[in-house]
């Protein structure tokens, strides 16, 4: 199954079942949240407004997960999870114009493979860690590198507004497969094309990690890391990024 | 005029106005959220839950925001504002008991002035700042030195659950005078003792900064630096800190 909020041509923010691949339906859920029945609207994705699948309270992410991406980076293997964090503010949505930050030289996608948290966890044990994953999504985390490289924190560089596209959907753990592909496209030219099986550290692994150490609620997003072939984008790209058994996450930027 | 947040004997979160120091009364707004009346409810702070006065999206924290402090952490003078971040699960009650991160050689305290932020914003002008300002409240930003000083970002380091302590009360802009004193008493001993006006960076040039890259939302907190004198806890210590004009956020510490 794969959620997908939005809001509907009334301007109601609903919940519904994205029944297909680009362009197709939405199966929406009542507007009084109960769950669709045979009489349930259905929407074409082009007609609705897709927002951010989850409403997270903090997107928590992790740098260098992919030994590749650690090798083009110039960066050693982390011997534990580099962690980094991207507050509400960053979201932006599936379809979404993101202007980026004014001023910088380098500006680069990041396609990752986001997890989102079912219910408020601390102290997961990675044997267990299974059972507080709701799904799976698409994150783009877009970075800022004149000022990451700079900075002690990566906000400037990594917390801006619009930094974090999600979507479009939340896919149930049955629907995204342990290898799954996570590719990244600008204007349709293929640019990171990679697998969770690449992951240094898997899900269950950071899932315990971070809530050693913090609080996850439900609907906060861990965004896995990025794989090779991360690079600049330009004033008026599009940018695609797919997790297999997700879908696909699509917006534009502007740099002003 | 002092607002706070707490939970009434009846279990129902309310707001209302400290009237005064330590031990003093609350004056509960109704229920229903009006502002009270002359037949207002009357609390003593002893008999209700304090929680945090505001409910923040995000605490977007400075470091090395005074020259002595700094120095004393043998740190060069940022040429721009040094920022990290606390998402919500870092949120600790005056009054709570914060259990920090077990098998840990170094946790500190840091007292800091929070800017409480009273509606949405995003590149606020510094010489307009005072007008998103909802007022001002203390912060303990909570530091785990050990893992601070090997992570890239400061994760695990400043935002463990409970790494913020914010309270008791947002007080208005004008309760708190241009040269606050901001102090931090460990059992009673006063470790740090400095005003705002040391600042390197003032409130207005810090909330300009910040909004250049990101937007603020109602309740979110902008906490301004620790001056020196930071120093380790121990299990069972008891913290106040003091910011002028606000009034004094208490609360004790274990370390499992």
């Amino acid at each position: 199954m794969r959620f997908v909020r939005f809001r509907d041509p009334n301007g109601d923010v609903r919940g519904g079942e994205w029944t297909g691949e680009d362009g197709a339906e939405i199966r929406a859920y009542p507007v009084d949240g109960r769950r669709y029945t045979v009489a349930s609207e259905r929407y074409a994705v082009a007609d609705v407004d897709v927002l951010p699948p989850t409403v997270p309270s903090k997107i928590v992410c992790v740098g260098l997960n992919y030994a590749d991406h650690a090798a083009e980076q110039d960066e050693e293997l982390p011997d534990r999870p580099l962690l980094f964090l991207k507050p509400p503010n960053a979201l932006a949505s599936h379809g979404a114009t993101v202007e980026l930050p004014a001023g910088k030289e380098r500006l680069d996608y990041e396609a990752e493979l986001g997890v989102v948290v079912g219910e408020r966890c601390r102290d997961v044990d990675a044997a267990e860690a299974a059972s507080v994953v709701a799904g799976y999504t698409c994150v783009n985390d877009l970075s800022n590198r004149d000022d990451q490289r700079i900075e002690t924190n990566w906000v400037r560089g990594k917390a801006f507004d619009g930094a974090a596209p999600v979507g479009p959907v939340v896919a149930s753990p049955d629907e995204v497969p342990a290898d799954a592909a996570v590719r990244c496209r600008v204007n349709g030219d293929l640019r990171q094309d990679s697998s969770r099986s690449e992951f240094i550290f898997s899900v269950p692994e950071l899932l315990a990690e971070i809530t050693s150490y913090m609080t996850l609620e439900p609907g906060d997003v861990v965004s896995t890391g990025t794989p090779a072939g991360v690079g600049p984008l330009s004033d008026g790209d599009s940018v695609a990024v797919t997790v297999e058994g997700v879908g696909t996450l699509r917006h534009d930027v502007t740099i002003p």
